[in-house]
């Protein structure tokens, strides 16, 4: 019991670094902004950098650190596991969490491999017959004027889709002398551009639509092959809370050690940039581009979605706004409008400030965070599930077999 | 001492309502995300609807909680007393919590008097001399792209500064059937627009520039003269955490009673919008607006300033981005940069996220609580000082003199 | 007769530069693109400098070409005068032609004074007694988003209004090294920034809003009151078609001689930038501005109305959209809609491209001449009339009244 | 000769519908606001309807009519054929006029096969060995952002490039009830969203970039595949200046009879939306997507590029603007600058008005006159060459063959 007589729950973390710190504060911030009917504790951080665990846990408010994730996953005080390292991870210690019974939120990717995927998403269904919850963190679902998109699609808006157009533009990259970091080795992220922030896009447009993708024809590239690797992989992060190797997610970080390059230089294994055509199960055709050489474009996360009764545009640059066309009004009047999405009936918003008052990136963390326990709270299943996480997988495999066959279109699995 | 072996410094706090749930989560986001030398103890907060307070206090972690301010003020545990109350209590409090030898944060406006006000900085400034420290809350000094916006001024970006165009437009207002609330009412809020949002503006181009106001023309015009009175006082807040007609600032919120409208409708009496000429110190023309009755504007500042070598341009709708203008450049190259205010060595980014992923709103209460934590720690004088809200104090009076006399050009005191 | 059969109405335009220019292409395209009852036959041209009046006539085709108004307005082929010339001399121009009973387009400002645009009111009412018609030429009226605009406001769209906000920004004089041109100069332009760009968004605020300003509290200021004396007067005009210094109007010329300074710098006489306050008819209060110093600004005519029912918003730079706010739509999904300008239902569409194809700078120099061409084949009366340009005229002197009497509020006489 | 002493070219235009009209305004307005050295005359005008032919003659001054382009082709006083028919006509027309030696301009896309575009490419370099100079209508080219894009490109500033993205967004055929038009019918048009608008973006891509595009993998698709006929083909076309069926370009129109539906409806035979994956030859990858069912988009033509240096993008839909971003400048103070190109040092401008008054769609028709007659009277090569529309004809090609195929990687020959 809390102090205000509701129920805990408490949640272990793996991971200590940008995901890590995300969540932290979201986890302590669910309760402070909205009426959940289970109060996070954050119970115990695991870390193996034990002194970068230490100051986040602190930061925090942790009530514990422990070395290894092994022994997290055990606890008797640990409701949820929350995984923030990267993707490699994922697939032993979601499962090992759930089939010790406790509830996971794994970050995403939801693994590196569809393989991989395919396990956790089986160990998700088995516990979900026990009552046992299971999230993958594409936190962006939950930025409001994302959530409003979706509502505006499902309440028929929108019309029949006929186009999805999604751009995920970032330039860290686009640097050569940038050093190599795990996120450019492919043992550890899995791919590239694709899986890191490419997986966002394509989660975002099937939650939107609500349909699935059906087909790809796609194209990979790296511009560059071979980078410079940091002297003892100390290189400085930017932006970075602590300057651990451990669990970064959707950000730069020195590479983690794995290079053979005694003196200077490794090899980038991973894509830099993807882009591919896709369809949807409705009949859309889609355009998909994921890349860290856009110089000039930080986060930006566009997307467009034309249907017969009206369109959508979105950019994570200017994210409290959704552009909304209504294509059945008169012309002479029409066109799209700029949703500030700060009013009280917005997604979320009524847990915030007043309309005009915008909310930033780890907003996203909290509803998602508020959005786990209710359903854990409710015995409710919450998404998106480690089968949507699974979907996404096969949207990747299918793109780098793609790429790999001359772009030839190549069907997604289902 | 906190955990992690840092002196803490307590907190006390007065009022729970809009502003009371911003700098709570400040107080508390202030140490997670920045090295400050002082760690913010939550101690203790003040509030007459007791029920109302302890509600914030259990979603925040205040560890206790007082109905009046007056047993706050002079608790040895808490080292600054932050109040969050509106403008008619500002002066009590605050010159009560410096003579207790308190540090203090008072939001803003100082006060709804000049007379008060310089009694506060009477009081700030006595207290100053034995290392007590005084700051007003202008919180939107403290956006990213404002400070920035400073920053390109004093290093010259700029150069002579020609023309400031000022404007704080909301619409809460526009609609007649809106209710009476303490906003509404000269004996609480001192003034209308003018105080509640026109004096943000006051103190932004004040800050901006590096000038003072010397003299306005002004107009000042209440739309609506008379609002329905709600039914005791009950009258949901849009987007409160709490009913509560305590504290709030910057929003709306039920009259607190005040009006002898037994039946239906009670008189306004403030001002709706203001509107105003001004001249800096430095010679630039300014022109000023303030109003709650700018139909689908909800929290528009904007702020434009034109010099001999530069332009800047910002408006909060999209609080992360500075536009600037470099006028000594090649004009077929040349134009309005639309900088995105993310990157590390932008005013207090680092301590957040990779470029590209933006802040909200209550971002800059946290930037607030680190740097006056940071002045007492350092034993400097932290800005804005009881000063500066004098001054903004200062030109809201002459603007409501020049209201009051035909516009006519009235100097502004120094 | 024209070779269409359509009758034709015959030219003479008196001055050949900016304007002139401006002029001479609409009157050729007015035929071209709308079907209007008479055919504009461009007959005479008259222009002190005679090399470049006739080099404006090869261009688009003036049939002849004289050195002196006066024998123009007599010409017995010339049903039309448009004057084109400096301010100082437009009223004896239109007096003499509605006195020789020849329709007239005269340039903005009408007058440099009050009194000369009553005497010129007081002839173009005595000639609409037999027929002969008369306008000023207020542009902008005829941008397709402003006529548009004035379209929602009058079929009750925008409600009542509260709030006019109005800025006219250019930065061509921000540099002291700009050389004194007739612009700069009072006994050619009447005054500055007020009458050269601040008539332009009296007149258009008053169009719009279909109200009248009823008093103003002002300021001017010269920020640079001595510059360069050009060498001959032979500078360069940068984009002029002719380095001539006859008739150019809103743009920077050199200077015409008036110059004491025989070694190298004069005298400014006019205002670099007005600010005022207003007061419409219907209670909006209203902020206007006009300068040539708003570095990075180049021909930036911004104008945004808030009623009680909905917004508009217009900015020049992007002169083909109107920005549409309904405030009666459920916040949830309302916004400003971003209107593009160009479905064949909006004002003078039909005449030119398909959607999504942008009109420019000159369309409103066609349709203004359309719609006079229209106005005389049916016997009606143009606006913007003389009495409205006498209008404009009075707000004029009323700010220069008021700058030049501490701001105090001024009434504009009706 | 010409009035004012410089020699005369005779132009001969076949067509009369939107590109007629476009051209012969352009034709017209070339030598009143540009220094040509020879000066277009609109000799003779040929369309099979005639009266329709007389109204665009009538209206813009052509001296006269003939009902078929073969006597136009031979008329001695006809120095320059101007083909604004439909693509099935293209090949023979201008080969036709090539032989009889005359200068040609074809409007785009080339021709409506590769094996056409090839025989008109052979015929135009047999021309050019006795000065015979050819020209395609890729006007676009000609909008000054564009080519300041180019020269931005051909400058260093965007350094090499990573990736392009190109999208030409329309919406005019989403409604399902929008009647079958020849720009639906495959023996007119060759293909749909593809060849007539989508050949804009190839080409405006290759030429901003200086590079060809070396492989395509496509898909295309037809959202709406049967359409009602138009009762006699009367149908009305929107902002169409001529009701007539003849040879509109870019816009819809009725269809022009072929269709087999004796009652109500008919086949659209060809493409409602084309995407592709592309490489250029410098290695950057590109995504295009054409479509007439981007619903609110109305001639959206978006083109965004990213280099080592430096980033463009363009939207036509605010066609007077480029943003630049410049990546070799200190992030803390970069972002994309909105560069209003508008400037007298920008491509086309000096002609043009002062800083900040905007050009619009028609204007890049005048461009394209004045640089071909430039090249006519110096005689130079202009471009783009047929040889550069060809090009454009093999990508669309291959992109067929790869939409054909699977959306296999396909090869486009050089």
């Amino acid at each position: 019991m809390t102090l205000d007589g509701k129920p805990a729950l408490g949640i272990g973390m793996v991971g200590y670094s940008f995901m890590g710190v995300a969540h932290s504060h979201a986890w302590r911030d669910a309760s402070s902004f909205f009426d959940v009917a289970l109060v996070p504790r954050l119970r115990v951080l695991a870390g193996r950098n034990e002194q970068a665990a230490r100051d986040v846990a602190s930061r925090f408010g942790w009530e514990s650190v422990v070395p290894d994730w092994q022994s997290l996953v055990h606890r008797t005080d640990v409701d949820l596991v929350d995984v923030c390292t990267p993707g490699d991870t994922h697939a032993e210690i979601a499962i090992a969490a759930l089939e010790a019974g406790k509830h996971v939120l794994c970050e995403k990717p939801l693994a590196n491999t569809v393989a991989e995927a395919e396990a956790m998403t089986r160990a998700a269904d088995r516990a979900a017959e026990s009552g046992v919850r299971s999230m993958v963190g594409f936190t962006y679902r939950r930025v409001p004027a994302i959530a409003l998109a979706r509502r505006l699609v499902a309440d028929g808006t929108v019309g029949e889709i006929r186009h999805v157009r999604a751009q995920y533009l970032q330039d860290w990259a686009s640097d050569p002398d940038v050093p190599l970091n795990w996120r450019l080795q492919k043992e550890r992220a899995g791919s590239g551009a694709l899986g890191d922030i490419g997986a966002h896009i394509v989660d975002l447009t099937q939650f939107i639509t609500g349909e699935r993708i059906t087909g790809v024809s796609a194209m990979l590239d790296t511009f560059v092959t071979e980078r410079p690797v940091a002297e003892g992989d100390s290189v400085s992060t930017p932006n970075s809370l602590s300057g651990a190797a451990d669990a970064p997610s959707d950000k730069l970080s020195p590479a983690s050690a794995a290079t053979s390059a005694s003196a200077g230089r490794g090899q980038v294994t991973v894509d830099d940039a993807a882009t591919f055509l896709a369809r949807f199960t409705g009949g859309a055709m889609a355009t998909f581009e994921a890349t860290r050489f856009a110089s000039g474009r930080k986060n930006s996360i566009r997307i467009e979605i034309n249907g017969s009764a009206g369109s959508l545009a979105f950019d994570f640059e200017d994210m409290n706004v959704l552009h909304v066309h209504d294509h059945t009004e008169d012309p002479a009047r029409g066109g799209f409008r700029r949703v500030l999405v700060t009013e009280s009936d917005h997604p979320y918003l009524a847990a915030w400030w007043p309309p005009g008052h915008l909310l930033g990136y780890e907003h996203s963390f909290t509803h998602q965070a508020v959005d786990l326990v209710t359903a854990i709270a409710d015995g409710a299943d919450p998404w998106p599930s480690f089968a949507d996480g699974l979907a996404v997988q096969r949207v990747l495999a299918a793109v780098e077999a793609s790429a790999a066959g001359k772009s030839v279109w190549t069907e997604v699995p289902t």
